[in-house]
């Protein structure tokens, strides 16, 4: 095991979680500079908490090393995931796990969201965050009302029923593709999501709450522990889950 | 007791409420057209659930009639409430409590986000409602909001944190006096809010919901009971609780 | 279409949802005494809304009908199971789904919670029920315990961590099969589930609203359009849904 | 401003809190052994996040040393109230709080619940905490609980309505003064209280949440302003607010 960025908020938090867990050994903690190629024969699998101006590259470099990767950078475009689907078809040993979130609750209320949408009449989405965060809706929003949106379409649904006829502005959110988000910033909050789908007398109310960085560590050991058993270049951590 | 506009939705679930509670009795069940004036002396009490047109008539000649007013009707304006107070100025005897809402968990949340807003650093409103609603955000969220927005403002409190750079339209929800509401619509819902209330590392949710317009009942009863006791005109249930 | 027990309150409530939804057509409403036989080249589809005693007895006469059976009446064992197991397979060309619950929410929030519960540390249920009810835990809350159990041992995970050492009675709730189970019966609610799954740093919360009988309905429509395409006996809603 | 028990985990929490704050300033942090009548001349205020065997015997050095006195520390019983009572009337000009609660959020959903308990038909409790806890219910629950049949009683309220004939041992939870009150322990959670208010038709829930200790500091804040202000000694934080 080794941790790339390992100086960074999310790579000192994944060091420490990997020196607690059990099977797994800490062999290399690499940061700016460090030679990504020096893990061959080292380390079996690396960890990659970076910035998006290096991840790619240090993807390929894994590659090369024969070393499996599991990735937690944000900041991928579909270019990017061509090139290394690219290179990966050419190691066909090597597993990796591009995920853009490792918090369980969090992916699998996306799954559930969208596995339940087909079967409700309405459906709209509230995330909750710190008012430090710069954009809104958040991206883990964003992606849940896509989820929803697709499953509708796929189901037949057509639009929600919706009579509004005067509303302030802003008031009934943000539609992201015929969903509607409505992003709440909160001092002391972390990262919260509610989804609500109704119909007809019930409501099914799917709601993640993270406290704290640590909950981003279950999902990351069990990547980690995963990703050989899974050759390819695979995106979302949900691809790995029994579901 | 009498009640006025007793064929309509709320009328006849008041008349029903009214039978099957303790110490009650009703004796008169008005409906368009029907002479207010002949409850004099025989009704001590009456309820209004009109509609804008003919609510402030009916309160002055209830007042002319000395029958105590209880009134669920909407659409009073600050000209209408002045008239009604100059006119019950003149009959001393007689109260008159004109309650924009009954539902108590409604009445109390309202409170309790105005009693609490100025302890913390955020506070935001979510509500959701049926999709036949053509109204958005609700009278009740608005409402919430003003009493957040000037208990803010009465202990010195600033704008609240936010440091939203980006964001899709709409997203933040609306803007009520610096107090951000947002309204969902769902299908099967009647009548629900959330008030979320933050501070560093805590977080207080008043949440209230009402499944049935049964839920109106109790207060309505309440102030039935209360209102002879109390002479002049309140706005507000609020008012009648001991909080 | 035909409905058996089409006086009953749930019977009543599909009668009237099957009238109003499109493509389907109700051609017999059965009562106590009526003839089941006669529905033989009347009816495509029965649903069974009667009780415990003549359940059994309805679903063999719709097998010998021809009749594809969708059955909402509970107090089915496994002896009766196998009894209309074992005649159904002389009949490959009729289905028959047996489901005690029917409401889309709680069968979802029921196939989530197992799914989720060998990825969290944590797992508690809490049900909300009117205070009519007679017994504690529900019925759907002691499933979703047995589910959330056998997910937990068949990933291996061993007893949740409670360091509990003092304790009033029942504080910690029922324990069904590990599992903390805990009913709340509160005036005026219908029937409610949260289900608490939890991470260090992270909360799961699935939640489900049941505010009136009509949302059995959609469940219902669904599984009549589904029954004649599913041969053989299937048991529990989860089994048609694509999840 | 002192601090006594500043090595502590409340304690440094606080002094870092008091640092970080506008308009205070730290002249002392005291810990095992150190001498409270230092303090006389150079403390205006003093907070005691200290040990229940040592908490009285500061307070009444602080009185000596005419220093006011905000108390966090638990496991004061009535017969040291009384004795700190006795002192303090011989110094009227120092005022001493004790609070078991700084959490703001808590101490008004304790308030609020108490206010609207008269109101509901039934009311219930659940906390969730860590499963680290030791004793079940938290205190903040039953003290919770305390209040709402303390409200029940003054209003005339009897038994809340409960049909349970069949129960597994515990489903209904702890019986505490009539209310029943529920504990989930949950990894990774802090501290949760919700409190369920219901009429028919409607449903009133207060909900906090405690992520972390710095929940309790705007409390702790607001005291430590407040105290000098406040003469005599005064239990429970709500004693502070404007409610």
């Amino acid at each position: 095991m080794a941790v790339l960025g390992a100086a960074g908020r999310m790579g000192s938090t994944t060091t420490a979680a990997v020196r607690a867990a059990d099977g797994l050994e800490l062999v290399a903690e690499l940061g700016e500079g460090d030679d990504v190629a020096a893990l061959t024969g080292v380390a079996d699998v690396a960890i990659d908490f970076t910035v998006p101006e290096v991840t790619e590259a240090n993807v390929h470099a894994l590659l090369d090393a024969g070393v499996h990767a599991v990735v937690g950078t944000t900041g991928w475009d579909a270019a990017a995931l061509g090139r290394v689907r690219a290179h990966a078809s050419t190691r066909p040993d090597v597993g990796v796990l591009i995920a853009p979130n490792f918090a369980l609750s969090a992916v699998l209320a996306m799954r559930f969201a969208s596995v339940a949408a087909r079967y409700f009449a309405s459906a709209e989405v509230v995330e909750m965050h710190h008012p430090r965060k710069l954009d809104a809706p958040s991206g883990t929003a964003v992606h849940t009302a896509h989820g929803i949106a697709a499953a509708r379409a796929e189901a037949g649904l057509g639009a929600m029923p919706d009579a509004t006829a005067t509303s302030l502005p802003g008031a009934r959110g943000a539609d992201v593709d015929g969903v509607n988000v409505h992003s709440l910033r909160l001092a002391g909050l972390v990262a919260h999501e509610q989804i609500f789908l109704s119909n007809p007398g019930e409501l099914l109310t799917i709601r993640t709450d993270s406290f704290d960085r640590v909950s981003f560590m279950p999902g990351v050991l069990l990547a980690v522990r995963e990703v050989a058993a899974r050759p390819g270049v695979h995106v979302g951590l949900d691809t790995y889950l029994d579901l």
